[in-house]
């Protein structure tokens, strides 16, 4: 290749026009221009990144962790030097190595009876959401519903495949039902295929909501009546802000196969080792009649996809839950804790410096755990609010009506919490606070 | 969950077809064939298996190899310790973290000059080839072409999209040119759009096969006269049987950016680290006039498919890399070594047991380097012929009819010499060689 050579002043060799449409998605572009302010104010607060703590993360911890899952593999499960090597270094099950593991943390730490072959280990929770949508949405006028705001990276995968996403607006409890049965309905009527919903019931991204039992067992009971799966995700249960019991997945409730679940190590272990997985326990009857599980058609698409997940990879997830008796609840102890002190904080310092009652006052919700809390505030929370706030005052969020589809959250703007310290938390807090000041005095005049 | 308490006598919760129709494909219940006839033989000996050789495989590699990835954030990029923590267990860059030392690799080992900023890093090659299909075939239209018999992971990914796949002739020197102009032309009048042709000009998975100088130059030629692209997938080109100079691979040639380089480490590294990467310095103008990379065109693909790479198996990666200066022919000098005398002795086997010139004779490619040999039998290598080679005669190897879309290879087969000793090619052929009269005993009967 000579590409010096090439007379770059010379028209573009393709043009996104020809692309696929997803390149040229507004969303799209809006994720990037707010990767790009983050970009160039690295000074600032972030209250934008949704990633998690980092105050816990140990190289040395890696090689520690993989040599516990080959010692797992020689003592417990009978390898030998050369199978252990081959199951870790050599191509492998397409479905995962640690699928034992995870079945055994989603009984100490969900409550949850999983059969371990339903599970299929995926790059991150990302891939595993991808593997769901292709698998169901398999003809055009399939179409997957999701509470709105909604996570991109769902909306990212519909978009991937040319799949309509019906918008289900979100309520006070986390999720309008009764919306819900009538945009199942509706799109029944306009010739669609709802297939399932995509829902967080747990301090859901962007929102913070989260479901109640009650609301649980009747979204399983919609999903039985009108024939659709529900799309689970779980990145935040384990960080309940509170201590006492959990309100049980949406899984755990599920005895009709309802539920594909879909979990991440993203936060649990560390994003670096990019490891989620589902487990689809759905029966699917082939072509000859004989019934299989959905996770092995899941597995057939993955093949096509990346293959399978490193391995490598996995060990190390793996050597993690081993260390910690599968408990990924026992392994965070630090960073629930983390969490939880700067969910508290970061709601009493909104609560200083914006006192109830006054006329045009922010407005915030109280999210029970999670990395999030959404800020309703009286000006047009837009990128061009965003950029004023992170030149001119020092400090990051997010607008929430990227989380819209374009149709929603114009006053709203979402702070996460995750990956600031207490320091930041008062210092970003007294920036939000004149970034607010400044847009009122602009709204006034 | 409480799955066992369902009646698993009723019916299934889903039917295949219902689900995407990439799951009813035959090629893929081929596929799933052929592993459950390799899982059902452990004692077959088998050239079916395309897995590198495991002889070189060293877990203690790998820590070394991810400490040397430290090492050199730490002394070469002056990275703090806080920073390497971040860049290896956080979230990151999409496009990846080795694209510095991958670009070094192609410069040392392939003597191309590569921009690194046009490498997407992807979870194995299947990734970028999935990321190169989405982004070129946008439209329903859209097709790719490519070399008939055709490596499965091309045609899976474009089943997974509902692209058509239109097949060219291979000849005696690898492609029939003047075929492949006539299927351009003939896509075109059949409304179709012929995006890019995928091609692996040295030793080919499945046939061997590989292009001289003349005809990488016309193919540049045509692609650049027909408006096409070229995916180059060379995961093989390393593994040369004969010393001396390798013919320079199209990206190599490439003057007009017409190449997509599709690149792996599975045989290089090893399979389990799940790195592969796409070169793509094709300029792409925006909506809004700017012109960019196709590179981060696939890398926003990536952000909605697995988000990002492992950061942990490609610091793994990147170690070996670093340890070899940059050459993974110094890396797999072993390996190299294997191959070229596997290749010998299984064409010298073969010469051995089935001499020339005998009426309905076997007759098989001389590939110059490479995992694959085929063979042209007398008699129907198909499923059943197999099953009868591992049932009775302990000898494993691949029918061709799975690479040809079920059109052509009746009568061929692919021998695998990768991951077989050199007492396991003897006893093979010897098994091979008895499978191979019995067939002609039930023919002649």
């Amino acid at each position: 290749m000579n590409a010096h050579a090439i007379d770059t002043t010379t028209a573009a060799d393709l043009d996104v026009e020809d692309l696929h449409p997803s390149l040229r998605d507004p969303a799209l572009e809006a994720m990037n221009f707010l990767n790009e302010v983050a970009g160039r104010f690295p000074d600032a607060v972030s209250f934008a990144a949704g990633r998690p703590t980092e105050r816990f993360f140990d190289l040395d911890a890696v090689p520690r962790h993989l040599q516990r899952f080959i010692d797992h593999l020689r003592q417990d499960k009978g390898a030998s030097e050369a199978q252990a090597k081959r199951l870790l270094l050599q191509y492998g099950r397409t479905k995962g190595i640690i699928h034992e593991l995870l079945a055994k943390h989603l009984a100490v730490d969900e409550g949850m009876d999983v059969d371990p072959e339903s599970i299929v280990v995926t790059v991150g929770c990302q891939e595993a959401m991808f593997l769901a949508l292709r698998a169901l949405c398999g003809h055009a006028d399939d179409v997957v519903l999701a509470v709105s705001p909604c996570y991109v990276g769902l909306t990212g995968a519909a978009r991937l495949l040319d799949r309509e996403i019906w918008l289900v607006d979100e309520s006070e409890r986390g999720i309008d039902l009764d919306h819900l049965v009538r945009q199942i309905r509706a799109a029944r009527a306009a010739g669609k295929r709802p297939r399932a919903l995509y829902v967080t019931p747990d301090f859901a991204n962007p929102s913070g909501a989260s479901l109640d039992l009650a609301d649980r067992q009747a979204l399983l009971a919609i999903a039985q009546e009108h024939g659709i799966l529900l799309l689970e995700d779980n990145p935040y249960g384990l960080f309940q802000a509170a201590d006492g019991p959990r309100v049980p997945t949406l899984k755990a409730l599920d005895t009709q196969r309802r539920v594909v679940y879909l979990g991440s190590l993203a936060k649990t272990c560390f994003p670096g080792v990019r490891i989620g997985y589902a487990v689809a326990d759905q029966r699917v009857r082939g072509t000859d009649a004989t019934t299989g599980l959905l996770a092995d058609e899941l597995s057939k698409i993955k093949s096509m996809l990346t293959v399978n997940t490193s391995p490598l990879a996995q060990a190390i997830a793996g050597g993690k839950l081993l260390e910690h008796g599968y408990s990924l609840a026992a392994a965070n102890k630090g960073e629930i804790g983390v969490y939880r002190d700067n969910l508290r904080q970061l709601l009493a310092g909104l609560a200083a410096r914006f006192p109830a009652g006054a006329p045009g006052q922010l407005t915030w919700n109280t999210p029970k755990g999670g990395f999030f809390v959404v800020v309703t505030v009286p000006f047009v929370a837009d990128d061009e609010a965003l950029l004023q706030s992170a030149s001119k005052h020092g400090v990051l969020w997010t607008p929430m009506k990227h989380f819209y589809d374009g149709k929603g959250g114009a006053h709203q703007l979402r702070l996460s919490l995750s990956a600031v310290t207490p320091e930041q938390i008062e210092v970003g807090l007294d920036r939000f606070a004149e970034f607010v000041a400044q847009r009122r005095r602009v709204e006034a005049a």
